[in-house]
């Protein structure tokens, strides 16, 4: 595995013809070599044509082979490990304990879809048998199983240069469905990246796969992403990032003569709950769990907590001091890439020219480029409800109090909010059950996961998750992008009715694979 | 039940006070009273109004109160049989016969889904518990349920005034997911609409239902299904009817600052391949089968085989001369409305006028208004290739058969189609079954349902069954709009994490409702 400034394109490693792309180290501001020329039409063209060419073949792998293929890239990545952590580290500027947690993530990402595969419950069999006598009209034999989409087109996202990114959750779960896979890697970890790819490359050849299975670009959105969400041959979209960035491709891909899904995870300001009784009884235990769920990879999550939502109470300006306090301690921490901690600037800039919020605290002072310095400000519920840019997504360490007089305020609020991933409430067994319930089911309604005396950052890989919600949260608040779950997002069923033994799919047999089958309602 | 031209907003009876739409008589071209005065924007503010007031009771209805409540619908259907079939016999030219299997139809397609209900799968409860004392990080409790969308917006078809209308398909899946549903009538069937939607509001009202799970509007598209799509209450919408009237409101959905799904099924002119040893073997019987296929309900319904796609062979002649014969003799049927009966001459009369199209059979001279003369036409593979304007659908018993050379040009026709419904492989034991496989192959990525040795009309309602399929199709490939699994398209996944169990909904509660859970990946 070198870094040589190529795209993967098949097996071909191919340098772009268009403007060249750097890594920025964000902690010393300075260029990464190599350069990363981007890619033009002519590559999206071979990407696609290959991806195309390799999904008959792909698709129809038996569950073993495509396990094992998930499987050889998570030891791939395990068995060079090191050299992309380093990369991603200078290319991101994280920590190497976090890149360390991340990279063991994504591989037990792919080897939980390995044994999602192997179980077969993505294949949805449902099996309706003939019933030649039934009057007025006999039945016929009816087979459902599911097939995948057909080419995926994977964004890579900035804030998880791996479990977010060329080998990450929408690849692992995409190639589990079935799907080809091209990669439109993140300009701002090419070098990352660029490993990664090819030990996805690298399996596919080991594995047998059609080289077609996995491809890696890079260039801009404008001469790339665009070209590859509009091909024909993709058939369904992934993507973590910005509500622009989100928002732009949804409309290149209902604009096709063949609209297609786009998977967009967007943004989300994640609402916290203080209820009385917990602020009574824990002040001190919340502040510090709050400040360090906000404060955690220096706010870089799409789960960060942004808003923090609380009833006056006695015992309020002690907790919100205490939270100032540890704030203002805080070090600050370096950001993926100088624009994110420009737009955190320019975020940050807004509240505090916003006559009716008040900036409460700030951490310490920076001492290098592209730092995070983490504030907090308070509002009125008022100003909230009449002030629809407090709603904007401050990415990175950034939280608003909202300070409520009533718990109409509260429910008046929560009825205000766009789609969100995650809403948590901070609840003693003495609060208010009813408020809770009435809370519950606004938020039921705007959020894709509600959670209890903990914080939302941390999203578990697991069969339950739900990391998705209303828009703008996701394009599409049926899906998830986290868990096993996600694999649905890449597959559609298709009915089978009265065909021959012989040239059914191996799912579908009665004597064939070992799946769980869903028969006559049973 | 009375037919008074009414719409119905919740519990209310409400007058129009738009353009006077009248049904007309399709057999003698003749508006029957009274006039249905359409609705507006205050209408839809009311019905939307009433459905969001509704849906946080009715989505929280116990299993077996919802099911009842389906299940009342389906007897107040069966109650009001007469008068409603004799109305729809008036409104839509069609049969008594066949309107009382399609009230059949209706009746078993709630029953049905009110078993669904029952069991409780479309909850989708997946559990992980929570492992308190693993390494690096404890576990969670994480639990996901699925919750309906909101409210839905349903527009009736015409070609199925009762199966496919007010309490038809679309309704049935909404009110068993848990949405309430507004239905936009169409204007071909205010009668049998305004009857079907006193079943449902009886139904409402006798179960103690909240009064917006229910209303049924009448007006144009422009005044009142756009403003409906738009209404940002609305969070989904079904659909039966015309390509651009789907694509219309999919372009609404997409454009509203929160996008909604669109379920809308569209075009399909579901190509039917007969194999070479079926040819020789069964001419007779095919020929027969096909021509019922088509002949029936006058061609209206969107599985009716437009093509058939066949490769030069000695028996071909005589085969298209059987079907010919068959269709030269069919007596005219009376189509649904005026407007699909221009629309079908229109369609008819482009074949007609194209030059590499012959047309080889008609059936027996129209003798009454609206009649649907039924037309066989004959092209080449290269003609057809050529000319994207005989990918058209021509809704009605029209079908154009495609005389291959080659087997490459039967997989470049298939290549070249559209999205379709459904696809028909005619073929005997002795054909060729590579050919038969690569071509399923290209048909799984075209279609929702491949069928064998049988016809596509007539679609079972059941688990297994697609009644779905690629764009145009439909506008989402990856759900049904026919069988249990429509249910799907109006639910969402919302995890819950670290609940306190007296919190936790009752189908995720360890000792709560007896339905289908997945717990820790078993």
């Amino acid at each position: 595995m070198t870094i040589a400034g190529n795209m993967i394109i098949g097996q071909d490693l191919v340098k772009g013809s268009k403007k060249a792309i750097y890594a920025v180290n964000p902690a010393t501001g300075e260029n990464l070599e190599p350069a990363y020329l981007g890619g033009s039409a002519q590559e999206v063209d071979r990407a696609c044509a290959l991806a195309e060419q390799a999904f008959d073949t792909y698709r129809e792998t038996d569950l073993e082979t495509r396990a094992k293929f998930l499987e050889q890239i998570a030891a791939n990545l395990a068995a060079n490990g090191p050299a992309i952590i380093e990369r991603a580290g200078l290319e991101s500027g994280l920590p190497k304990a976090r890149l360390e947690g991340e990279l063991g993530r994504t591989m037990n990402q792919l080897k939980l879809f390995a044994e999602e595969v192997r179980a077969g419950r993505w294949l949805g069999v449902k099996i309706d048998t003939a019933m030649p006598n039934r009057t007025p009209l006999p039945r016929s034999d009816i087979r459902l199983r599911h097939i995948p989409l057909g080419p995926v087109v994977v964004f890579g996202a900035s804030n998880f240069p791996l479990a977010f990114s060329v080998a990450g959750g929408d690849t692992a779960s995409a190639l589990a469905a079935g799907c080809p896979v091209v990669v439109k890697g993140h300009s701002a970890h090419p070098g990352t990246s660029e490993l990664v790819g090819q030990v996805i490359q690298a399996a596919v050849k080991s594995c047998g796969m059609p080289e077609g299975t996995f491809s890696l670009l890079f260039g801009s959105g404008a001469d790339i992403g665009s070209a590859l969400v509009a091909d024909p041959r993709v058939k369904a979209v992934g993507f973590t990032g910005s509500r622009s960035g989100g928002v732009a491709l949804m409309k290149i891909a209902a604009a096709r003569s063949e609209p297609i899904p786009v998977y967009a995870e967007m943004s989300s300001i994640n609402p916290v709950y203080l209820l009385p009784e917990a602020l009574k009884n824990r002040a001190d235990a919340i502040a510090t769990g709050f400040v360090n769920s906000m404060l955690m990879g220096s706010g870089q999550f799409c789960t960060n907590p942004g808003l923090m939502i609380v009833k006056d109470a006695p015992e309020l300006d002690a907790f919100i001091s205490k939270v100032a306090d540890l704030i203002s301690v805080a070090q600050p921490g370096t950001m993926l890439t100088p624009g994110i901690h420009q737009a955190f600037e320019s975020g940050v800039g807004k509240l505090k020219d916003n006559g009716n919020v008040q900036l409460l605290a700030q951490a310490q002072e920076v001492s290098g480029p592209n730092q995070c310095r983490a504030r907090l400000f308070v509002t009125t519920a008022q100003a909230f409800l009449n002030d629809h840019a407090l709603r904007d997504e401050v990415f990175g360490s950034n939280s608003l109090v909202i300070r409520c007089k009533t718990e109409e305020d509260i429910f008046a609020i929560t009825n205000s909010l766009e789609g969100q991933l995650t809403a948590t409430v901070l609840m003693d067994p003495s609060d208010n059950k009813a408020f809770i319930q009435k809370l519950m089911s606004i938020l039921e309604r705007k959020v894709g996961r509600i959670l209890f005396n903990g914080y939302p950052t941390g999203v578990e890989v697991c069969h339950a998750m739900v990391h998705g919600g209303p828009f703008p949260a996701t394009s599409d608040s049926r899906t998830t992008s986290v868990g096993t779950e996600a694999i649905w997002r890449f597959l559609r069923p298709v009915a089978y009715q009265d065909i021959p033994e012989d040239l059914l799919p191996s799912a579908l047999k009665d004597d064939g694979w070992q799946v769980p089958k869903f028969i006559n309602g049973k």
